[in-house]
């Protein structure tokens, strides 16, 4: 998505919206830390500096934290300066941006963000899905013009605190990040999609997945700490497995597609693609925005060069008790019986999406959240040039 | 899903509902065929037989022989005698029975199917979704109490048909197939999805696909012709992967989920697994339907016993004509630009999901549809038995 990466001279290809991981992870104890509402409070003066209205920044900064705060730092507060000043700075994204309606059917909207902030539009939008849910049962936004909005699963969760089902979707705008299977070039983004919903109290089930086998970002990070990367997830333009992390900027290696790791005879590649596709349609073919797919065949260098400009996604609510009265207890049974599920390491139990995240988020509020020296540093820089105090680290060597 | 399977006597596990596969798959040529139309009013006297009303029996036709006519024989007339034949006569599935509505929002309606055909209930659902989002921008039918209704994106392509997007998933449920990441019983369903959207004409997107890495129908297919499985389809309750399909039926094996035969590191079974947990909670638990994980745990005993009674489904259609212009030019764009997308390998152009299907059922209305002999004749016993005319054969050596 994303502002250029002063980082690499490479094809511009930004960090991708974000996805799950079997675990989220967490820069381990010991470290310097930082108060969660410091670090909130930080964030939001930052992006008021850079123009956003007071009632935009502040919950901006809640989408941009949370991936701070639970655990998938790819999408949290390092992207204050790797993606969202940038794009501020250059008109990408246009803080103060009125996002305009332009059709209105009762249930079903149609959004022009006019390249409003993400961070905070696509919670804005998933409120609006949540009362028209609460009016027709069902709910759903439709967003073209937009910019990165961070983490899918903040803003979908913010359906299941109000006892709904929600649903957010995001194509990459025109970037082409991963190529079909049988393909040669690439053509779709990584797509990302989530699905949330109240299940036990306090840890809402959140699925927050890319339709690739791993967003851009864990590639970058497996690069940048000269890691290899799993066989599976980078292919060469011949479908030969890449574990070298640096040939994916270099444009020698693509993402590979969800499931491209089964044998070929299973079509698991085909289901990822086929969940890209999906994606593509909901999110940005209904709305009319920026398509990986739309200008015919193109040349490599061509497609190095897209942008992730007029980002289409979708944010959709369904209201449960409007129909039906016992689904919270429901939904409390279900996934209690999936946390009760025998595990087959009795040390390892049975967890769902989004558990590890709240656990974490809780652990994070409670005793700081651990930040890499580096993010500091650039934490600090980020506060000279805005003006205001960086967050005051309280832990570390 | 499904009717005691009289072909073995191993733990009582019914076909899934039915999956996207690479490319659909024909017996071959030269051997046996039927004419389609044949086929298709052969089916339809059938159901007529075991009680279904006109106005039912025709739409149930269509969805059960758009299995054989897309190449997706293990969700086609095979079932005749494997599922539905053996539910309509224990009552598991009533002919005649009335869905009704327990609750109506507008564009969301919480529908009880009260053990109606699938076949045909599932459609009849699509087309209230579609006529609520004609009005409403999208409409989403709810449904518990149902059967086992075929092919899902059978269903979802009526959407398509109209310019519309269309979304169908289903739990199985209270069937247990697939251990979640970590675990050691089954927990879940094999959770088909299917969204379907206008591509180009004549070949409609349709993405169908089981959130397993295969649907159980694939396996059992491989077990009855003597054939392994795939390393990543199956593994025992310790996590080992098992390449003998036989061993599903056992009960030795379970069914891993998409993504799962990636690296640990990339997470990808925790991805098929919440894809499988968002289908459950939109399929099952909104309507209040059978559910997988529901009551605590359970010994292997009781996870084999269960059935696939009160499944859940959902049937949403959104409406891009009612939000704004030019959709189907550009989902035309779209897809035109996934076809002309360069192929690693000239011969094998890249395609989409529903293309291969879309040809195949051209070819096959053509020319015939391709059936195993074995097939044959269990529909001419089929015949015999409700007193009508098997499908002639028109080919065969």
């Amino acid at each position: 998505m994303a502002a250029p990466d002063t980082r690499r001279s490479a094809p511009a290809r930004g960090p991708d919206l974000r996805t799950t991981e079997v675990r989220p992870t967490s820069p381990g104890d010991g470290g310097p830390r930082v108060d969660a509402a410091e670090l909130l409070s930080f964030a939001e003066r930052v992006l008021t500096s850079y123009g956003l209205p007071t009632e935009r920044a502040r919950p901006a900064a809640e989408a941009l934290c949370y991936g701070d705060l639970c655990g998938h730092p790819s999408h949290g507060s390092a992207n204050i300066s790797r993606i969202y000043l940038p794009a501020l700075a250059d008109g990408r994204i246009d803080p103060c941006a009125e996002p305009r309606t332009y059709a209105d059917r009762g249930a079903a909207v149609l959004v022009d963000a006019r390249r409003a902030p993400g961070l905070w539009h696509a919670s804005a939008a998933m409120d609006t899905a949540v009362e028209r849910a609460q009016r027709y049962g069902v709910g759903l936004v439709s967003v073209r013009g937009a910019t990165h909005f961070g983490c899918a699963g903040h803003h979908a969760a913010r359906a299941a605190e109000r006892g709904m089902i929600g649903i957010v979707a995001a194509n990459c705008g025109r970037q082409r990040i991963a190529p079909p299977p049988g393909g040669r070039l690439p053509l779709l983004g990584t797509n990302p999609l989530s699905v949330a919903a109240p299940a036990v109290p306090g840890r809402p089930f959140v699925l927050d997945m890319s339709t690739t086998a791993a967003p851009t970002g864990r590639v970058r990070e497996a690069a940048r700490s000269g890691r290899d990367v799993p066989a599976g997830w980078l292919a060469d333009s011949n479908g030969a497995p890449v574990t070298d992390a640096t040939a994916f900027d270099r444009g020698e290696a693509h993402l590979l597609w969800l499931g491209a790791g089964e044998a070929a005879r299973s079509g698991g590649a085909y289901k990822g693609f086929g969940l890209a596709l999906a994606v593509e349609v909901l999110a940005a073919l209904l709305p009319g925005a920026g398509l990986g797919p739309a200008d015919g065949e193109e040349g490599e260098d061509d497609v190095a060069g897209r942008r992730d400009d007029d980002i289409g996604f979708i944010a959709a609510a369904v209201a449960p008790n409007r129909l039906r009265e016992g689904f919270g207890a429901d939904a409390r049974a279900l996934f209690s019986a999936v946390l009760a599920s025998p595990p087959a390491d009795p040390d390892e139990p049975v967890r769902y999406p989004g558990w590890h995240e709240a656990e974490l988020a809780r652990r994070h509020r409670r005793e700081g959240v651990p930040l890499p020296q580096a993010l500091l540093q650039e934490l600090a820089e980020v506060a000279d040039t805005a003006g205001t105090a960086p967050p005051s680290v309280i832990g570390g060597r």
